[in-house]
C-alpha cells in the first residue's frame, strides 16, 4: 500500500491579529513555506478580505499550498498537498512559528490516494 | 463550540483514465460543483502534466476547490474549503458521478478552526 498525494493539515490558533490580517505577511509566510521545501512555484493568486483576512494559493509543480486567515479569531489554515512527502514536516512548523511567534500548531497528515 | 472552515475532502477512485488526463474535463467538473453550491469564483489556475494528469485550483470568495489527478491511477483528489458549510454533500456526490461515472468515492469532512 502506498498512496499519491501527502495532505499536511495545519491550524495555527494565536495568532497576532497583524500577523495574518494583510496579503503581505502571509505571503512572505508561503514564500518561506515553499523555498525551504524545494517546492516549485507555477503560479500564486490572493484575495484580501475587507476589512482583513487573506486567502492565499500556490499553484505548485508539486500540487498545491493554501492558506486562509481570520485575524479576529486569530486563527490561519494552512494545507500543503504534495505527490512527494516531505522529509522533515518539523521544518514547516519552525517556519510558521518564525514568522508568527508563540502559536498553537495542530498538524494532521492525510495519506491522499491509497494505492497497491 | 464551532468551526470556522468547513473543508470537504472527496478521494475519487476508479476513475476512466480519459475523464481526468486533460484539463478539459476537470475543469468542466470544478464548475460544475461551483456553480451548484451557490459558490463564488475569483479566479482559477490550471497546470496540465505532460503526458497526463492536472491540477486544477479555484479562489473562491469563500475558500477555495481543488483538484488533482493521476489518470494512470485511476485517481483523483478533490478538497473544498469553505466559510459556510455545505447544505448537503450529497449534492456534489452525485455531480462527481455525473461527471466520472462509476467511481468509488471516499468523503470526509474536517472542521478548520475550532473556536468557542
Amino acid at each position: 500500500m502506498s498512496s499519491l498525494g501527502f495532505h499536511y493539515v495545519w491550524d495555527v490558533y494565536n495568532c497576532a491579529f497583524d500577523a495574518i490580517a494583510l496579503v503581505s505577511p502571509v505571503e512572505k509566510l508561503m514564500d518561506d513555506i515553499i523555498q525551504s521545501s524545494s517546492l516549485t512555484l507555477i503560479d500564486k493568486k490572493f484575495n484580501q478580505f475587507a476589512p482583513h483576512g487573506v486567502t492565499g494559493i500556490y499553484l505548485l509543480e508539486e500540487s498545491h499550498l493554501s492558506a486562509h486567515s481570520w485575524p479576529e479569531n486569530g486563527y490561519i489554515a494552512l494545507d500543503l498537498f504534495s505527490c512527494i512527502a516531505l522529509d522533515d514536516s518539523t521544518k514547516i512548523k519552525n517556519i510558521i512559528e518564525d514568522h508568527l511567534g508563540q502559536v498553537r500548531i495542530e498538524e494532521r497528515k492525510i495519506e491522499r490516494g491509497i494505492i497497491g
